[in-house]
């Protein structure tokens, strides 16, 4: 029992590789033991890994700011997509956060603009209209100039409040309000799907 | 099928983000979607730590050295393990790799110093003894001081190979050469052992 009681004396590891770690492991999917291996791993490639990331991060932290317009990160203002001539302008695609807008870029499949609202609403977690790009969004609509707003929101409680309350907002000002198609994703199989996925693919099915 | 075979108009994100998505995946257990959402979550918490993590990793690849003594990674040479005098210089525990120094720092049952190999002898990847911190192991003993060595690596077959090979060398010696005991991990459940770590906690049973 001697060595279970006794306080034994531990080595730490020095201040700046505790202060690596404690930072590592606040990135999403990074816990203490993967933060640890991550740091081991920088410190052994630190001419072709570690010095890049430290300077990737303080250019990108330095350099990229949010889109006033849309809502998109990127080195200009506004952003590269607002300001392309060959996208669409009529038509605004409404996506939550930046990761579903880069999801949409990398399926090739948009070409129009984008409104990125910064979350959902929700109850729950105390997110209210004013707390989303939501005024922004509506501020664009009436601008003119808008035929079409796609609602790329997830299919979750949440996501369909919010698509709801936008859909109510976007009613009465000329313009067609969309939503993604809901079905069996390419490549999925029926038998893990749920039954809403199924329903709604039943319900939306088209002859062949 | 148009949409198909259309080359599609894809907005890149910009170069300062690709390059930090392209670092970060780089970051064992990060792939490409999950070094977009760290890259993101980044973004949205530059000053809390994005430019901590910059900063953090520019300190530690400047600052932090390996022991010329024992291999260790820490901000002095030799190192506050190496240099601790409470600690028990007669003793050496032989490990793989600085992760496994950490591992039994974190136990906190060992108190003696360490020597860090750097890897396994491994035929299949070419590693030989003297791609290894062997050499620099043999003169710590033979400098005298050295009443036991701990060989602490992997119950792998490279790992196990190893500890043969380092045995032999210290044979004649004169210092006693041991290994961390085989059994049942703490808290582990039998039925999810494998035979061999069965039949090695059985060969090494003791009376209760």
């Amino acid at each position: 029992m001697a060595e279970m009681s006794a306080r034994p004396r531990r080595a730490q590891a020095s201040p700046e590789i505790e202060r690596l770690v404690t930072l590592l492991a606040k990135l999403p999917g990074f816990g203490p033991r993967s933060a640890r291996r991550a740091a081991l791993h920088l410190l052994k490639k630190r001419d072709g890994l570690m010095q890049p990331l430290s300077q990737a991060l303080a250019d990108a932290a330095q350099s990229v700011r949010t889109c006033q317009r849309c809502g998109n990160l990127d080195t200009s203002d506004p952003c590269s997509v607002c300001t392309d001539p060959a996208r669409d302008a009529s038509t605004l695609c409404v996506v939550v956060d930046v990761a579903d807008l880069w999801a949409l870029e990398r399926s090739g499949a948009y070409q129009g603009h984008y409104h990125v609202l910064g979350g959902v609403l929700s109850a729950l977690d105390g997110v209210r209209p004013e707390d989303l790009r939501i005024a922004s969004l509506l501020a664009r609509v009436q601008a003119g100039g808008v035929s079409e707003v796609v609602l790329a929101l997830a299919a979750t409680v949440e996501g369909q409040t919010t698509a709801h309350y936008l859909g109510d907002l976007l009613a009465d000002q000329g313009v067609s309000v969309t939503k993604l198609a809901h079905g069996v994703p390419v490549g999925g199989e029926l038998d893990h799907l749920d039954d809403g996925t199924l329903l709604a693919a039943l319900k939306a099915r088209r002859s062949v």
